[in-house]
Protein backbone atom coordinates (compact mmCIF):
# COMPACT_ATOMS: atom_id res chain seq x y z
CA UNK A 1 0.00 0.00 0.00
CA UNK A 2 1.62 3.59 -0.95
CA UNK A 3 0.70 6.27 1.81
CA UNK A 4 1.25 9.86 1.40
CA UNK A 5 1.96 11.79 4.65
CA UNK A 6 0.29 15.42 3.90
CA UNK A 7 -1.66 18.21 5.81
CA UNK A 8 -4.81 18.98 4.45
CA UNK A 9 -4.14 22.45 3.54
CA UNK A 10 -0.34 21.94 2.58
CA UNK A 11 -0.32 23.28 -1.14
CA UNK A 12 2.52 21.13 -1.88
CA UNK A 13 0.62 17.66 -0.34
CA UNK A 14 -2.04 18.98 -2.64
CA UNK A 15 -0.08 19.16 -5.60
CA UNK A 16 1.01 16.00 -4.97
CA UNK A 17 -2.63 14.09 -3.99
CA UNK A 18 -4.01 15.83 -7.86
CA UNK A 19 -1.22 14.51 -9.31
CA UNK A 20 -1.34 11.10 -7.96
CA UNK A 21 -5.44 11.02 -8.74
CA UNK A 22 -5.26 12.06 -12.21
CA UNK A 23 -2.90 9.12 -12.94
CA UNK A 24 -5.53 6.90 -10.91
CA UNK A 25 -2.23 5.92 -8.37
CA UNK A 26 -4.00 4.23 -5.25
CA UNK A 27 -2.93 5.53 -1.74
CA UNK A 28 -3.82 5.92 1.73
CA UNK A 29 -3.45 9.42 3.41
CA UNK A 30 -2.18 10.05 6.44
CA UNK A 31 -2.52 13.79 8.02
CA UNK A 32 0.98 14.58 9.31
CA UNK A 33 1.53 17.46 11.84
CA UNK A 34 4.87 17.68 10.66
CA UNK A 35 5.50 20.71 13.26
CA UNK A 36 5.65 18.96 16.38
CA UNK A 37 8.44 16.87 14.84
CA UNK A 38 7.35 12.98 15.73
CA UNK A 39 10.50 11.05 15.63
CA UNK A 40 8.75 8.69 13.46
CA UNK A 41 8.24 11.17 10.87
CA UNK A 42 11.51 13.36 11.31
CA UNK A 43 12.93 9.74 10.27
CA UNK A 44 10.74 9.55 7.17
CA UNK A 45 11.90 12.73 5.73
CA UNK A 46 14.44 14.99 7.60
CA UNK A 47 13.56 18.12 6.13
CA UNK A 48 10.38 17.43 8.35
CA UNK A 49 8.35 18.81 5.54
CA UNK A 50 4.98 17.50 3.95
CA UNK A 51 4.39 15.85 1.61
CA UNK A 52 6.34 12.36 1.83
CA UNK A 53 5.13 9.69 -0.49
CA UNK A 54 5.71 6.30 0.62
CA UNK A 55 5.77 3.88 -2.77
CA UNK A 56 6.73 0.80 -3.11
CA UNK A 57 8.70 0.58 -0.12
CA UNK A 58 10.82 3.81 -1.44
CA UNK A 59 10.23 7.10 0.80
CA UNK A 60 9.82 10.28 -1.47
CA UNK A 61 9.90 14.11 -0.49
CA UNK A 62 9.72 17.28 -2.56
CA UNK A 63 6.73 17.78 -4.43
CA UNK A 64 7.76 19.17 -7.83
CA UNK A 65 9.90 15.80 -7.42
CA UNK A 66 7.94 13.64 -6.85
CA UNK A 67 5.46 14.73 -9.47
CA UNK A 68 7.85 14.65 -12.16
CA UNK A 69 9.10 11.18 -11.50
CA UNK A 70 5.47 9.87 -11.01
CA UNK A 71 4.88 11.35 -14.89
CA UNK A 72 8.26 9.28 -15.81
CA UNK A 73 7.24 6.22 -14.43
CA UNK A 74 3.46 6.32 -15.38
CA UNK A 75 3.31 8.56 -18.32
CA UNK A 76 -0.43 8.60 -19.16
CA UNK A 77 -2.75 10.79 -18.62
CA UNK A 78 0.06 13.11 -19.69
CA UNK A 79 0.17 15.94 -16.90
CA UNK A 80 2.93 17.44 -19.10
CA UNK A 81 3.87 19.26 -22.68
CA UNK A 82 6.09 17.04 -24.95
CA UNK A 83 7.83 20.15 -26.51
CA UNK A 84 10.60 21.52 -24.21
CA UNK A 85 9.44 25.19 -24.70
CA UNK A 86 6.25 23.60 -23.11
CA UNK A 87 7.88 21.79 -20.14
CA UNK A 88 9.87 24.70 -19.45
CA UNK A 89 6.86 26.97 -19.39
CA UNK A 90 5.27 24.06 -16.84
CA UNK A 91 7.99 24.10 -14.71
CA UNK A 92 8.98 28.12 -14.54
CA UNK A 93 5.09 28.31 -13.30
CA UNK A 94 5.12 25.79 -10.73
CA UNK A 95 8.43 27.34 -9.43
CA UNK A 96 6.20 31.01 -9.41
CA UNK A 97 3.70 29.43 -7.38
CA UNK A 98 5.54 27.31 -5.25
CA UNK A 99 8.01 30.46 -4.61
CA UNK A 100 6.73 33.90 -5.32
CA UNK A 101 3.28 33.10 -4.93
CA UNK A 102 3.66 30.58 -1.77
CA UNK A 103 5.77 33.36 0.05
CA UNK A 104 3.78 36.53 -0.66
CA UNK A 105 0.15 34.85 -1.00
CA UNK A 106 -0.28 31.47 0.66
CA UNK A 107 1.81 31.82 3.75
CA UNK A 108 0.46 35.07 4.80
CA UNK A 109 -3.15 34.36 4.47
CA UNK A 110 -4.16 30.54 4.87
CA UNK A 111 -0.87 29.99 7.01
CA UNK A 112 -1.74 32.75 9.46
CA UNK A 113 -5.12 32.47 9.67
CA UNK A 114 -4.47 28.64 9.91
CA UNK A 115 -1.27 27.32 11.01
CA UNK A 116 -0.58 29.84 13.52
CA UNK A 117 -3.67 28.40 15.35
CA UNK A 118 -3.20 25.03 14.70
CA UNK A 119 0.29 25.58 15.56
CA UNK A 120 -0.61 27.02 18.94
CA UNK A 121 1.60 30.31 17.81
CA UNK A 122 -0.79 32.81 18.86
CA UNK A 123 -3.30 35.09 16.16
CA UNK A 124 -2.67 35.78 12.70
CA UNK A 125 -0.24 39.03 12.04
CA UNK A 126 -1.95 41.64 10.73
CA UNK A 127 0.53 43.52 8.85
CA UNK A 128 1.10 39.71 7.00
CA UNK A 129 -2.69 39.33 6.27
CA UNK A 130 -2.87 43.03 4.52
CA UNK A 131 0.59 42.01 2.32
CA UNK A 132 -0.94 38.93 1.09
CA UNK A 133 -4.06 40.46 0.56
CA UNK A 134 -2.70 43.01 -2.15
CA UNK A 135 -0.70 40.66 -3.06
CA UNK A 136 -3.00 38.32 -4.45
CA UNK A 137 -4.69 40.40 -6.36
CA UNK A 138 -1.66 40.93 -8.59
CA UNK A 139 -1.20 37.48 -8.62
CA UNK A 140 -4.59 37.02 -9.70
CA UNK A 141 -4.25 39.45 -12.45
CA UNK A 142 -1.05 37.84 -13.91
CA UNK A 143 -3.02 34.26 -13.86
CA UNK A 144 -5.70 36.22 -15.80
CA UNK A 145 -3.20 37.59 -18.12
CA UNK A 146 -2.02 34.57 -19.04
CA UNK A 147 -5.32 32.35 -19.12
CA UNK A 148 -6.36 35.30 -21.46
CA UNK A 149 -3.86 33.70 -24.54
CA UNK A 150 -4.48 30.05 -23.19
CA UNK A 151 -6.79 27.54 -22.36
CA UNK A 152 -4.90 26.34 -19.05
CA UNK A 153 -1.87 27.49 -17.16
CA UNK A 154 0.67 26.74 -18.98
CA UNK A 155 -0.83 26.46 -22.62
CA UNK A 156 -3.49 24.37 -24.07
CA UNK A 157 -3.41 21.52 -22.39
CA UNK A 158 -3.87 20.56 -18.76
CA UNK A 159 -0.64 20.51 -16.81
CA UNK A 160 1.24 19.89 -13.27
CA UNK A 161 1.51 23.70 -13.55
CA UNK A 162 -2.35 23.91 -13.31
CA UNK A 163 -2.47 21.47 -10.04
CA UNK A 164 0.52 23.61 -8.60
CA UNK A 165 -1.82 26.96 -9.41
CA UNK A 166 -4.86 25.07 -7.93
CA UNK A 167 -3.44 23.53 -4.89
CA UNK A 168 -2.58 27.01 -3.45
CA UNK A 169 -5.83 28.50 -5.02
CA UNK A 170 -7.79 26.24 -2.92
CA UNK A 171 -6.41 26.49 0.39
CA UNK A 172 -6.69 30.23 -0.01
CA UNK A 173 -10.51 29.33 -1.33
CA UNK A 174 -10.78 27.42 1.65
CA UNK A 175 -9.81 30.73 4.42
CA UNK A 176 -12.11 32.69 1.60
CA UNK A 177 -9.30 35.11 0.55
CA UNK A 178 -9.70 34.19 -3.06
CA UNK A 179 -12.38 37.23 -4.82
CA UNK A 180 -13.05 34.84 -7.79
CA UNK A 181 -15.31 38.11 -8.97
CA UNK A 182 -11.87 39.62 -9.67
CA UNK A 183 -11.35 37.76 -13.13
CA UNK A 184 -13.59 35.73 -15.08
CA UNK A 185 -11.24 33.78 -17.13
CA UNK A 186 -9.58 33.13 -13.62
CA UNK A 187 -13.21 31.50 -11.89
CA UNK A 188 -13.62 29.29 -15.41
CA UNK A 189 -10.79 27.80 -15.21
CA UNK A 190 -10.89 27.14 -11.44
CA UNK A 191 -14.59 26.00 -11.70
CA UNK A 192 -12.68 23.43 -14.56
CA UNK A 193 -10.05 22.03 -12.68
CA UNK A 194 -12.33 21.73 -9.35
CA UNK A 195 -15.09 19.40 -11.04
CA UNK A 196 -12.64 16.86 -11.89
CA UNK A 197 -12.70 13.54 -9.75
CA UNK A 198 -9.16 14.15 -8.82
CA UNK A 199 -10.29 17.19 -6.82
CA UNK A 200 -13.07 15.47 -4.80
CA UNK A 201 -10.56 14.31 -1.98
CA UNK A 202 -9.30 18.25 -1.29
CA UNK A 203 -12.74 19.63 -1.20
CA UNK A 204 -13.34 17.33 1.47
CA UNK A 205 -11.20 18.21 3.66
CA UNK A 206 -11.63 19.33 6.88
CA UNK A 207 -9.22 21.08 9.64
CA UNK A 208 -11.03 21.23 12.95
CA UNK A 209 -11.67 25.01 14.11
CA UNK A 210 -12.04 26.07 10.86
CA UNK A 211 -15.16 26.07 8.61
CA UNK A 212 -14.60 26.33 4.81
CA UNK A 213 -16.05 29.16 2.74
CA UNK A 214 -19.68 28.00 1.76
CA UNK A 215 -18.71 28.09 -1.45
CA UNK A 216 -15.89 25.96 -1.13
CA UNK A 217 -17.01 22.48 -2.00
CA UNK A 218 -19.73 24.01 -4.54
CA UNK A 219 -18.56 22.74 -7.82
CA UNK A 220 -20.72 25.65 -9.17
CA UNK A 221 -19.16 27.93 -6.38
CA UNK B 1 23.94 37.56 -27.83
CA UNK B 2 22.91 35.73 -24.93
CA UNK B 3 22.71 37.64 -21.45
CA UNK B 4 22.02 36.13 -18.34
CA UNK B 5 20.47 39.24 -15.44
CA UNK B 6 22.37 37.68 -12.34
CA UNK B 7 23.65 38.88 -9.07
CA UNK B 8 27.13 37.93 -8.10
CA UNK B 9 26.51 35.74 -5.15
CA UNK B 10 22.76 34.88 -5.66
CA UNK B 11 23.05 30.78 -5.37
CA UNK B 12 20.21 30.61 -8.00
CA UNK B 13 21.92 32.46 -10.47
CA UNK B 14 25.09 30.47 -9.55
CA UNK B 15 23.59 27.26 -10.24
CA UNK B 16 22.54 28.53 -14.06
CA UNK B 17 25.41 30.10 -14.58
CA UNK B 18 27.90 26.73 -13.85
CA UNK B 19 24.89 24.72 -16.44
CA UNK B 20 25.54 27.25 -18.80
CA UNK B 21 29.23 27.11 -18.59
CA UNK B 22 29.47 23.30 -18.72
CA UNK B 23 27.19 23.03 -21.74
CA UNK B 24 29.66 25.55 -23.66
CA UNK B 25 26.77 28.15 -23.96
CA UNK B 26 27.91 31.33 -24.16
CA UNK B 27 26.05 34.67 -22.33
CA UNK B 28 27.11 38.02 -21.63
CA UNK B 29 26.65 38.67 -17.62
CA UNK B 30 24.62 41.41 -16.59
CA UNK B 31 24.99 42.47 -13.08
CA UNK B 32 21.31 43.23 -11.71
CA UNK B 33 20.43 44.81 -8.66
CA UNK B 34 17.24 42.84 -8.66
CA UNK B 35 16.18 44.59 -4.90
CA UNK B 36 16.48 47.87 -6.73
CA UNK B 37 13.56 47.16 -9.26
CA UNK B 38 14.10 48.98 -12.02
CA UNK B 39 11.40 49.29 -14.31
CA UNK B 40 13.52 47.65 -17.44
CA UNK B 41 14.30 44.66 -15.23
CA UNK B 42 10.52 44.63 -14.02
CA UNK B 43 9.97 44.59 -17.69
CA UNK B 44 11.44 41.28 -18.15
CA UNK B 45 10.78 39.31 -14.89
CA UNK B 46 7.75 40.26 -13.26
CA UNK B 47 8.87 38.19 -10.51
CA UNK B 48 11.55 40.74 -9.58
CA UNK B 49 14.08 37.82 -9.27
CA UNK B 50 17.43 36.52 -10.55
CA UNK B 51 18.24 34.67 -12.51
CA UNK B 52 16.59 35.61 -15.74
CA UNK B 53 17.94 34.37 -19.08
CA UNK B 54 17.67 36.15 -22.28
CA UNK B 55 18.86 33.53 -25.17
CA UNK B 56 17.31 33.25 -28.93
CA UNK B 57 15.15 36.20 -27.89
CA UNK B 58 12.96 34.14 -25.18
CA UNK B 59 13.57 35.87 -21.61
CA UNK B 60 13.58 33.19 -19.16
CA UNK B 61 13.00 33.07 -14.88
CA UNK B 62 13.04 30.37 -12.48
CA UNK B 63 16.40 28.32 -11.92
CA UNK B 64 15.36 25.28 -12.18
CA UNK B 65 13.13 25.61 -15.24
CA UNK B 66 15.80 27.13 -17.01
CA UNK B 67 18.26 24.26 -15.96
CA UNK B 68 15.94 22.02 -17.37
CA UNK B 69 15.43 23.67 -20.14
CA UNK B 70 19.16 23.78 -21.10
CA UNK B 71 19.31 20.01 -20.73
CA UNK B 72 16.51 19.16 -23.04
CA UNK B 73 17.94 21.34 -26.00
CA UNK B 74 21.06 21.05 -25.39
CA UNK B 75 21.20 17.45 -24.05
CA UNK B 76 25.69 16.67 -23.68
CA UNK B 77 27.32 17.29 -22.04
CA UNK B 78 24.36 15.92 -19.68
CA UNK B 79 23.93 16.90 -16.35
CA UNK B 80 20.64 14.86 -15.36
CA UNK B 81 20.35 10.94 -14.76
CA UNK B 82 18.70 8.85 -17.60
CA UNK B 83 16.96 6.67 -15.32
CA UNK B 84 13.75 7.50 -13.60
CA UNK B 85 15.21 6.97 -9.56
CA UNK B 86 18.75 9.03 -10.78
CA UNK B 87 16.40 11.85 -12.04
CA UNK B 88 13.97 11.92 -8.93
CA UNK B 89 16.89 11.95 -6.35
CA UNK B 90 18.92 14.98 -8.42
CA UNK B 91 15.18 17.19 -8.06
CA UNK B 92 14.79 16.21 -4.66
CA UNK B 93 18.36 17.85 -4.14
CA UNK B 94 17.56 20.79 -5.93
CA UNK B 95 14.57 21.37 -3.74
CA UNK B 96 16.03 20.81 -1.09
CA UNK B 97 18.73 23.50 -1.40
CA UNK B 98 17.05 25.49 -3.27
CA UNK B 99 14.26 25.89 -0.25
CA UNK B 100 15.19 24.14 3.05
CA UNK B 101 18.74 24.93 2.75
CA UNK B 102 18.56 28.43 1.59
CA UNK B 103 16.28 29.26 3.66
CA UNK B 104 18.02 27.45 6.63
CA UNK B 105 21.35 28.76 5.55
CA UNK B 106 21.72 30.74 2.99
CA UNK B 107 19.95 33.45 3.35
CA UNK B 108 20.42 33.68 7.12
CA UNK B 109 24.43 33.77 6.86
CA UNK B 110 25.54 34.88 3.04
CA UNK B 111 21.85 36.68 3.56
CA UNK B 112 22.50 38.63 6.41
CA UNK B 113 26.11 39.37 5.84
CA UNK B 114 25.76 40.81 2.44
CA UNK B 115 22.46 41.67 1.49
CA UNK B 116 21.43 43.57 4.24
CA UNK B 117 24.25 46.14 3.52
CA UNK B 118 24.46 45.91 -0.24
CA UNK B 119 20.79 46.81 0.04
CA UNK B 120 21.18 49.49 2.54
CA UNK B 121 19.00 47.91 5.54
CA UNK B 122 21.47 47.89 8.05
CA UNK B 123 23.44 45.71 9.93
CA UNK B 124 22.84 41.37 9.72
CA UNK B 125 20.54 40.34 12.47
CA UNK B 126 22.47 38.31 15.09
CA UNK B 127 19.68 36.05 15.83
CA UNK B 128 19.26 34.90 12.41
CA UNK B 129 23.14 34.45 11.87
CA UNK B 130 22.92 32.18 14.83
CA UNK B 131 20.62 30.32 13.74
CA UNK B 132 22.20 29.77 10.16
CA UNK B 133 25.58 29.15 11.65
CA UNK B 134 24.23 26.05 13.71
CA UNK B 135 21.92 24.75 10.95
CA UNK B 136 24.46 24.50 8.60
CA UNK B 137 26.68 21.78 10.59
CA UNK B 138 23.27 19.85 10.18
CA UNK B 139 23.27 20.09 6.49
CA UNK B 140 26.70 19.48 5.88
CA UNK B 141 26.18 16.64 7.97
CA UNK B 142 23.45 15.30 5.79
CA UNK B 143 25.65 15.70 2.37
CA UNK B 144 28.29 14.11 3.90
CA UNK B 145 26.10 11.64 4.65
CA UNK B 146 24.96 11.01 1.37
CA UNK B 147 28.64 11.23 -0.28
CA UNK B 148 29.45 8.58 2.08
CA UNK B 149 27.95 6.33 -0.22
CA UNK B 150 27.94 8.14 -3.79
CA UNK B 151 30.84 9.83 -6.01
CA UNK B 152 28.25 12.77 -6.42
CA UNK B 153 25.30 14.16 -4.70
CA UNK B 154 22.63 12.53 -6.19
CA UNK B 155 24.73 9.46 -7.80
CA UNK B 156 27.70 8.29 -9.20
CA UNK B 157 27.84 11.13 -11.99
CA UNK B 158 28.22 14.77 -11.34
CA UNK B 159 24.38 16.32 -11.72
CA UNK B 160 22.37 19.81 -11.64
CA UNK B 161 22.11 18.54 -8.03
CA UNK B 162 25.87 19.21 -7.55
CA UNK B 163 26.06 23.05 -9.37
CA UNK B 164 22.52 23.67 -6.66
CA UNK B 165 24.96 22.60 -3.82
CA UNK B 166 28.34 23.93 -4.99
CA UNK B 167 26.03 27.12 -5.61
CA UNK B 168 24.97 27.70 -2.39
CA UNK B 169 28.19 26.77 -0.25
CA UNK B 170 30.27 28.59 -2.93
CA UNK B 171 28.10 31.84 -1.67
CA UNK B 172 28.72 30.44 1.89
CA UNK B 173 32.28 29.82 1.40
CA UNK B 174 32.85 33.76 -0.43
CA UNK B 175 31.43 34.69 3.66
CA UNK B 176 33.69 32.09 5.30
CA UNK B 177 30.77 30.70 6.30
CA UNK B 178 31.65 27.20 5.95
CA UNK B 179 33.80 24.95 8.12
CA UNK B 180 35.32 22.75 5.02
CA UNK B 181 37.65 20.58 8.25
CA UNK B 182 33.82 19.26 9.25
CA UNK B 183 33.64 16.69 6.80
CA UNK B 184 36.73 15.61 4.35
CA UNK B 185 33.75 13.95 1.95
CA UNK B 186 31.95 17.30 1.47
CA UNK B 187 35.74 18.80 0.86
CA UNK B 188 36.78 16.85 -1.37
CA UNK B 189 33.56 17.12 -3.29
CA UNK B 190 33.81 20.98 -3.22
CA UNK B 191 37.36 20.82 -4.41
CA UNK B 192 36.55 18.67 -7.50
CA UNK B 193 33.54 20.63 -8.85
CA UNK B 194 35.49 24.23 -7.86
CA UNK B 195 38.40 22.86 -9.91
CA UNK B 196 36.46 22.27 -13.22
CA UNK B 197 36.53 25.56 -15.74
CA UNK B 198 33.04 26.11 -15.28
CA UNK B 199 33.70 27.51 -11.85
CA UNK B 200 36.36 30.00 -12.86
CA UNK B 201 33.47 32.93 -13.24
CA UNK B 202 32.07 32.15 -9.74
CA UNK B 203 35.82 32.57 -8.52
CA UNK B 204 36.58 35.52 -10.42
CA UNK B 205 33.13 37.38 -8.37
CA UNK B 206 33.45 40.20 -6.50
CA UNK B 207 30.99 42.17 -4.44
CA UNK B 208 32.25 45.65 -3.85
CA UNK B 209 33.22 45.93 0.04
CA UNK B 210 33.59 42.72 0.69
CA UNK B 211 36.71 40.73 0.60
CA UNK B 212 35.83 36.72 -0.51
CA UNK B 213 37.57 34.58 2.45
CA UNK B 214 41.22 34.36 1.54
CA UNK B 215 40.80 30.69 0.29
CA UNK B 216 37.54 31.68 -2.04
CA UNK B 217 39.75 31.28 -5.24
CA UNK B 218 42.15 28.95 -4.16
CA UNK B 219 41.63 25.48 -6.40
CA UNK B 220 43.66 23.73 -2.99
CA UNK B 221 41.56 25.42 -0.40
N1 LIG C 1 9.88 22.26 -1.23
C1 LIG C 1 8.93 21.47 -0.48
C2 LIG C 1 8.08 22.39 0.38
C3 LIG C 1 7.16 21.65 1.31
C4 LIG C 1 6.71 22.55 2.45
O1 LIG C 1 7.27 23.62 2.70
N2 LIG C 1 5.67 22.10 3.16
C5 LIG C 1 5.23 22.84 4.32
C6 LIG C 1 3.76 22.63 4.56
S1 LIG C 1 2.82 23.48 3.35
C7 LIG C 1 6.01 22.29 5.49
O2 LIG C 1 6.06 21.09 5.69
N3 LIG C 1 6.68 23.16 6.26
C8 LIG C 1 7.46 22.74 7.39
C9 LIG C 1 8.78 23.46 7.44
O3 LIG C 1 9.03 24.32 6.58
O4 LIG C 1 9.56 23.14 8.35
C10 LIG C 1 8.06 20.68 -1.41
O5 LIG C 1 7.84 21.12 -2.54
O6 LIG C 1 7.62 19.57 -1.02
N1 LIG D 1 12.71 30.35 -7.46
C1 LIG D 1 13.64 31.34 -7.98
C2 LIG D 1 14.34 32.01 -6.83
C3 LIG D 1 15.24 33.13 -7.26
C4 LIG D 1 15.53 34.07 -6.10
O1 LIG D 1 14.89 34.02 -5.05
N2 LIG D 1 16.54 34.94 -6.29
C5 LIG D 1 16.83 35.92 -5.28
C6 LIG D 1 18.29 36.30 -5.31
S1 LIG D 1 19.28 35.00 -4.66
C7 LIG D 1 15.99 37.13 -5.61
O2 LIG D 1 16.01 37.61 -6.73
N3 LIG D 1 15.20 37.65 -4.65
C8 LIG D 1 14.35 38.77 -4.86
C9 LIG D 1 13.00 38.58 -4.26
O3 LIG D 1 12.78 37.54 -3.61
O4 LIG D 1 12.18 39.47 -4.41
C10 LIG D 1 14.64 30.67 -8.90
O5 LIG D 1 14.92 29.49 -8.70
O6 LIG D 1 15.12 31.33 -9.84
Amino acid sequence: MNTLYHYPLSPYSRKVRLCLAEKKIEVGLVEERYWEQSPEFLRRNPAAKVPVLKMNGRIMSESTAICEYLEDVQPTPPLMPRDAEGRYEMRRLIGWFDDKFYHEVTSKLTGERVYRKVMGRGYPDSANVKAGARAIKFHLDYMAHLLENRRWLAGNDMTLADFAGAAHLSCLDYTSDVDWNRHEVVKDWYAKIKSRPAFRSLLADEVPGFQPAAHYADLDF
